[in-house]
This record gives structure tokens, C-alpha cells and sequence, in this order.
């Protein structure tokens, strides 16, 4: 029975507070943890201040197994980490003779002179461990105190990944022995919505302990992250594999993919999968749609091209529709949706096309209401899909959400 | 004397500790509490625990006067960030009628059955602020307790965003207004690289005390921003734009607008002026330059419409290039951005049209490296620009340097 170590990240940087920088390096160092069975329970994010710093590694002493420090370990005047550590726990500094040898060497190789505040970055805690940093200057290190492993290391986040495969992770798992391998992965969702799916999946979620089940609304749908433990990687995937069936076979109809898996891509799988190419007609989504499609590699092999009708006059102008034929049908309409994805595959001789016509607003338009958005797609020789959608939200969000709707029903037409 | 605020965000959300996404949330938020010259001095992050969610807020109560929280607030099981703190508070939960009405009519609307869990979205505290969602579901909501000023966001960024402009910084200009007179405004630049622009303000920069000046690049060019405080909002706004003529004298010709202006605004405003509509025909962008300039309100007055030209054939096919033509020239050229331009235009029937062709990679085209991209823009009976430009970046990065550049490139040309 292995000892369950509870974790704590803590960033230290001004930087960060002031939203110059997101802190990317608390999600890789997470993410690789929890590859290695280590929880973790908290991120904190504290400034260059002596006082604030200490009162954060005060904190995680407190609660936390092992404390990983990002950043603060630099040689200017506000890189506070050491001596908020030094503050926190009384230890010596001393100056670490291999690393104030490649700092000199690194000078004298470039004919510099050495400022002062160099030497600081040689600086480590009596009887730490030093993590060599091979990508850069100022080493990372290890202490042990009272108990509680703390890693330091530094903000630069390639010389931090490095310092953490090279030298932290292999000393981490030689520290904890071997945790539970954590296996998991990211069912992706469309047509359903949170609350209808954790619905359909109640029960599953109430008795879950190990995979875990993790709903979670994003902008392009849900995703349901199904996260296993065991003490081999095939008994953690075996875990997966059937947690992930047990949810399939409720709401896989919803489920277009998985992991790195996005709508675009597995919309142009099908299309090439079905050997058929697509034109696209927009009107109120202006383009937007078929620029989504263009953003997943490969649209090339079955995207031909849009016709954007943003206004009226170009409804006539590319797609032959009669001033007649608008003034009885309008073109806020599913029979305008209709005829603009025939005309479309018709213009650009294409099997398919899909189209996009509604209001975006903010002003309603031919006594439809905002949202109000018709899509339809055409395939050979007629129309296979028409829907009339209500979305809610500002314009760009309407928008949005009608491209999103778009790719929904296109995957669920190819997907029959 | 103006008081100063302490301020901090809490990130509710196991995927957070799992590294599944970064804490953009806080990044954003506090770049836009800087702006309004609040301070943050911690970032937390805490997984759907009940018990080290209300461990957090305690924290955060006893060390801070404005406390923002993101995520937890969904309908599912595992968003805990209410029960945390009703369990610090002890305060009552009590559902919102505008909120659930709104919840209903959804689902009337779209004639889907509510889940018993979505009602869960409309709860907030006794007494509690409710923040509109334009966005989503369920609302924010601000509560006073103690006098810690409490706001509480969804997670998903979109909404977070969208409540925040709409109604949250408002209201927390006015709740410290009173004491803070802090004024800033923000200079959007365009044709003009970060380096280049804090290069011609060195002295500046270095010589800054109040009003500061931060330059920031940021996705649609460098921005600027120029922030004052003073002991009245008018000597503030005094500073500010005393600072900013500063600027202007030696910069102006790069600046196109300020604070909420967008360049597809700023096009958009330009056109209207110059009483001109126009027609977009796009390659490599697939329709994005139409997608982004459609996102501006106001787009309807100038925008006809777009022919994303994607695959070759459709050049023919849309633009009647033939295919001697084409062997001839080749698609990736700048002689096929002329004719695309100008092919458009006659369409389209607009006075002006701007086009895009170009290699947004993976592979090279037509031996033509990844980033070669040509712009040209048709005006009345003539190519009155032609740019050949090489980007960097990878597919989607150039595809919106592309896109950004025709904006810049119309933007000089119309402000002539």
C-alpha cells in the first residue's frame, strides 16, 4: 500500500498577477504529477513580496506532502523565493561552487564582466539537493524541511521543464516509490448539453470512485474526462476503456470523439471518408464557419469554397436569387436556407453544401427575432437537413453558436 | 487620499489541477483589474472539493476586501463553489425567479424537458447582486459579507468575459470609485511592431512616474496603455490625455483608435465615410478577414459579400480564372490577388474589393515557401495596392496574420 502524497504548486511572479502571463507552467507540472499518481490540490499564485511569499510557503508547509516553487530564483532584486524561504524556515544560504563555476565560465567566455547579483543565482540552501539546470542559469533544488519536499525551481518554463524531466521527476518517483499510474482521457460531446448529459448519467456519477467521472462545459460543447488509477498502465486503461463503453452506451450518439479530437476534424474525416466535397453559402455567420473548417488541417482534400451573402443584393448577385423570389420568401427563411445550399453546390459543383442564413442582430430583420438562424444542407440532388434554431446571446455569440450548430448537423447527417 | 483595494482570484475547477487547461481566467481578469488600478495579490486555485473550497474562501475573506471566484457555479454535481460558501457564510441560497424564468423558457422555446439539476443554476445568496449572463446559463452574482466584496463568475471564459464587461467592472467602478480616481485609456496601434513603438518612447518610459505607460502586444497589433491617478477624475483625465498628445506627436500615424475601437470597427467607420462598399475574395484565410470584419456591428452598411476561393477549382469556377490562366500565373501570386480583387468587385457589383492567396502550410505551394502571402486591393477601376508579405507561425497563426494585415493595409489606404 503506497503512501498517498498530497501536492501543491506555487508560482511566485508579479508577472503573473498582472495578467501579463498566464501560468502555463502550473498546467504542465499538474498535468505531469498526476501522470505519476501525486495529487494535486492547489495552485497559488503570490507576487514579488517578501512578506506574501513566506506567508504562502507558510501555507503549503501547513498542508501540503511536496510544494513545487516556480520561479523567483533569478538574480535581480525582486526574485524573492529564497529568501522567503530562508524567512519561513531560519536555513543558511551558502553558494553553490559548481554552479558559480559555469556562471563565471559563462562570463569569461563571452569577455563579460560579472555584476554582483549573478552570485545570487549560485545561491543554495545548506544540504539541498542542487537540480542541475542545463537549459540555463540559476540550478533548481530540493529541501527537505520538517518533513515536507520542497522543490525549487525556475520560472523560465523551458529551463523548469527540463530541470523537472532531467532531475525532479526521476529523484520524485525514487522519493514516493512507485504511485498508482493514472491513465485517462477526454470523451468530446456535441447536441447535448451539461446538464442533460450529467442527467443520463446521474447514477454513474454518484457512485464513481475509481475511473473517475469529469463533465465539463467548453466552448465547443462538453467533454467528459474519464481519469483511472491503478498500479500497471493496462490495468489503468483496461479501467478507462470500460468506464468509457459504460458511458457510450448511454450517450454515444453525442460523442464525436475524443482527446486532441475537434468537430473540424472529424467533420472532414467523414466527408473524406464518404469521398465527398462541400461548398458552404453564409450569410448572418459571414464567413465564419467555413473559416472554423479551414483551421483543421486537411479541409483542403474536401472544402471547395463559400459564397458569403452578407447582403441582400449579393443573394442576387451570386446565387441568381430574383428580387421576386426574396420579396415573397424573404431571406431570413428556411426556404432562403434551402435554395442558397443548392444554388451553392450548384456555383461551385459540389455534392454538398450547407448554409447559414438567420439574424445575428442587433436589430431584428423581416419580423424574426434575434438568434432566429436556418441552416440547411444539401446532398446530390436535394435538401437532407433544415433546421430552425433559436440561439441566445450577443451577436458574435450567435454567430458562433450557429457555425457550431452547423458542424453538429453535418456530423450528424455523415454519421448516420 | 484614495484607498487602496486588495484583491483576489480564486479558480474553482478540478480540470485545473489536473493541468487539463491553464488559468486563463485569471490572467485576463487581472490584467483588467490593473486597468482599473486594483491590486491582486493572489491567484488560487482549488478543485471541486467542498472542503478546501470553503478552506480557500476563509483565506481569502480574512486577507482580502474584493474576492473574485470563476467556475463551480454550473449545474452538475462536482460544482461546489455556492456550497463552499454557504458553508464559510452560513448565509441563505435562494433562487433567482429572472434567472429560472429565463432557464424555462430555454428549454419552452426548444420544447426540451429542464433537468431537476438546472434549477441548481439559478440559486444565489439571500441578498446577493445577480449578474446578468448574456452568455449562458447561470448568472454571476456579487455579495457583500463583512465588507469583503464577493463576486462570484462562471468558468467557462466567454461568459466570465462577457458578464465582467457587461456588468461586474461597472459595478465595481462603482463601489470604489468614490475613493479611486484612477483614469486610463488605451491607444491601439496597427503597422507598427512592439520593439519599434517602445523604441521611439525609450525616454518615456524610462522617465514614466504618473501617468504610466505600458505597452502590451497583444493579438490585434501593440496597444498602449496610458493610465493617471490624481484626487479628481477630471485632473486624472487631464494626465491622461496630456500624455497621450505626448505620444500621438511622435506615433500617431500608427495609432488607429482607442480603448473598445477595433481596427474592423475603425475599416468599417472608414468605408462609411468614404461612402464605399466592399467585396472580399479569400484563399488561404478561408473566409476569416469576412468572419472578423462581419463581427463589427455595422458591418452590413459596407460588407456585400465574400467568395472563399479555397480549392482552385472554385476560382475558376466563382472567378472565371481559367485554367491557361492559372498555369500561367499559378494561384499563389500576385498577379492572382490583382484578378481575384478585381474579378470580385465586378461580382459583387462593389466599388472596392481586397483579396487573399497565399501558403498557409503545412506544405509549400506551387514552390512558394509556408507564410508567402499576397493582399491586393481593387478600387473603382484600378489595383491601388499589391503587397507580397512572408509570415511566420504555424497554419492558423498565419491565416490570422493575413487576415490582420488586410485590415492594416485597408485601414492605411482609406485613411489616406
Amino acid at each position: 500500500m503506497t503512501k498517498s502524497y498530497q501536492s501543491e504548486i506555487i508560482a511566485v511572479g508579479t508577472e503573473l498577477l498582472l495578467g501579463q502571463i498566464a501560468n502555463t507552467n502550473a498546467e504542465w507540472m499538474s498535468e505531469q504529477l498526476a501522470a505519476y499518481g501525486i495529487n494535486v490540490y492547489n495552485h497559488t499564485v503570490v507576487g514579488d513580496n517578501l512578506d506574501r511569499v513566506e506567508q504562502a510557503f507558510r501555507l503549503a508547509q501547513s498542508r501540503s506532502d511536496i510544494v513545487i516553487v516556480t520561479g523567483g530564483l533569478g538574480p535581480t532584486e525582486d526574485d524573492m523565493t529564497r529568501e522567503g524561504f530562508e524567512q519561513l524556515t531560519g536555513l543558511e544560504m551558502v553558494e553553490d561552487k559548481v554552479t558559480m563555476d559555469k556562471i563565471e565560465s559563462y562570463y569569461q567566455a563571452r569577455n563579460r564582466t560579472m555584476t554582483p547579483n549573478n552570485r545570487k543565482q549560485a545561491r543554495v540552501f545548506e544540504g539541498a539537493r542542487v537540480l542541475k539546470n542545463n537549459a540555463g542559469m540559476a540550478p533548481g533544488m530540493y529541501v527537505d524541511f520538517q518533513g515536507t519536499h520542497w522543490f525549487f525551481l525556475p520560472g523560465v518554463p523551458r529551463e523548469m521543464k527540463q530541470i523537472s524531466v532531467e532531475e525532479l521527476f526521476p529523484f520524485l518517483e525514487s522519493l514516493t516509490g512507485k504511485q498508482q499510474v493514472i491513465q485517462s482521457t477526454v470523451l468530446k460531446f456535441i447536441g447535448i448539453g451539461e446538464s442533460n448529459l450529467e442527467h443520463e448519467l446521474t447514477d454513474m456519477i454518484h457512485e464513481q470512485t475509481n475511473p473517475t467521472i469529469a463533465p465539463l462545459a467548453q466552448d465547443q460543447g462538453v467533454v467528459i474526462r474519464v481519469t483511472a488509477s491503478a498500479s500497471s498502465k493496462e490495468e489503468a486503461q483496461k479501467l478507462v476503456a470500460d468506464k468509457k463503453q459504460e458511458i457510450l452506451a448511454r450517450v454515444g450518439d453525442y460523442c464525436f470523439g475524443e482527446d486532441e479530437q475537434t468537430i473540424e476534424n472529424k467533420v472532414i474525416e467523414l466527408l473524406i471518408e464518404k469521398n465527398k466535397t462541400i461548398g458552404v453559402a453564409e450569410s448572418l455567420t459571414g464567413g465564419l464557419f467555413s473559416s472554423n473548417l479551414v483551421s483543421a488541417a486537411g479541409a483542403s482534400n474536401v472544402f471547395a469554397g463559400s459564397l458569403v451573402t452578407y447582403q441582400t443584393a449579393a443573394k442576387t448577385s451570386l446565387l441568381d436569387l430574383s428580387a421576386e423570389w426574396i420579396s415573397t420568401y424573404g431571406v431570413v427563411s428556411q426556404e432562403c436556407a434551402e435554395v442558397m445550399a443548392k444554388q451553392t453546390a450548384l456555383k461551385l459543383n459540389t455534392p454538398m453544401a450547407i448554409s447559414f442564413t438567420g439574424v445575428a442582430g442587433p436589430d431584428e430583420q423581416e419580423g424574426k427575432p434575434v438568434g432566429q438562424v436556418y441552416i440547411a444542407i444539401w446532398d446530390e440532388d436535394k435538401v437532407v437537413e433544415s433546421s430552425s434554431i433559436l440561439l441566445s446571446g450577443n451577436r458574435n455569440n450567435i454567430r458562433e453558436r450557429a457555425a457550431l450548430k452547423g458542424f453538429e448537423l453535418l456530423y450528424q447527417y455523415l454519421n448516420k
